[in-house]
């Protein structure tokens, strides 16, 4: 399974892509940004097309089989708040009009995931990405942000898989006790 | 010129599109709402591809010159800023994925326009619009606010068709000007 993280905002949105190649193990495949700061900061309509073409492209290159993105938060200037709303709805909706199935993380839920406490620093989700991809530098702040997401995503679906082959053997037993016959 | 006015919102998006015919007269070709409430409410993405896949099936339909989308503010409760922010954000993109030219104007400037006050009540919009465009009944509020901001362009367009209009005349007499010449 390859996995797209996104962590959305309007003037940088960082992107992420692994592969799962088997349980656990994770391999790194490309990461960068999307930036629109050479852009007029008053043509939103053209900063949001930068962003939608932008995972249009990463779609196209890297054909990820399942997408990870950030769910963002309210920020203390609620301008601030309505114009990164605005970068994720482009960013979900380029996502979304890809087909990919979407999975949405708090950035605590990456922290914990990434660095095993929801209170990470920044630093130290840098620091655990490159660990955990084995990357032979420092990955930038938004980059590992949206690895961090990828990772996440890996690991919650790995969980999931778990859990579900876990409530298939369940449910074999149930149907073997129903029917009163040991498989 | 056909004008495509969009009032975006995450329950509710409405669009009204109407014909410059000629000047000042204006033709109803179309309006109506894009609606999410069937969705899940926690389904984001799937409630902006609905807004961003609707306003692509008006694209194709009305085929419009040109789009005005509402400036949205911040809301009382925060977290609507930020869903509200997305709902904009999903049909901006919408628009400018379109190839289409995009004036925002806020709710102000379209009552300003339609009703010639700027604190105009919605039942103020909606018999103004019906007015304007000769409607046999009265527009829904969401269509009403989308119809009203595709008349607001259409005005703003004869302005600034008359100013750019001035503006070469003048252009030309500082011509004939410079090089002594009368035209």
């Amino acid at each position: 399974m390859r996995i797209l993280g996104i962590d959305p905002g309007l003037q940088t949105t960082g992107f992420g892509v692994i592969d799962v190649v088997s349980g656990q193990q994770l391999e790194y495949v490309a990461s960068g940004t999307i930036t629109t700061t050479h852009l007029d900061r008053g043509d939103l309509p053209a900063r949001l097309k930068v962003l939608f073409d932008g995972i249009g492209e990463l779609r196209v290159r890297y054909q990820p089989d399942a997408a990870a993105i950030e769910i963002v938060f309210v920020n203390v200037n609620p301008q601030s708040t309505l114009l990164l709303g605005q970068a994720r709805g482009a960013c979900v909706t380029a996502l979304v009009t890809a087909n990919l199935a979407i999975a949405e993380y708090t950035p605590m839920q990456m922290k914990q995931a990434v660095a095993g406490t929801g209170k990470a620093a920044k630093k130290q989700v840098q620091l655990m990405v490159q660990r955990l991809l084995s990357l032979p530098g420092l990955p930038g702040e938004d980059a590992a942000d949206a690895l961090g997401l990828a990772i996440t995503h890996a690991h919650a679906s790995v969980a999931t898989e778990r859990i579900r082959a876990a409530g298939q053997v369940a449910r074999r037993s149930t149907g073997a006790y129903k029917t009163g016959r040991v498989i």
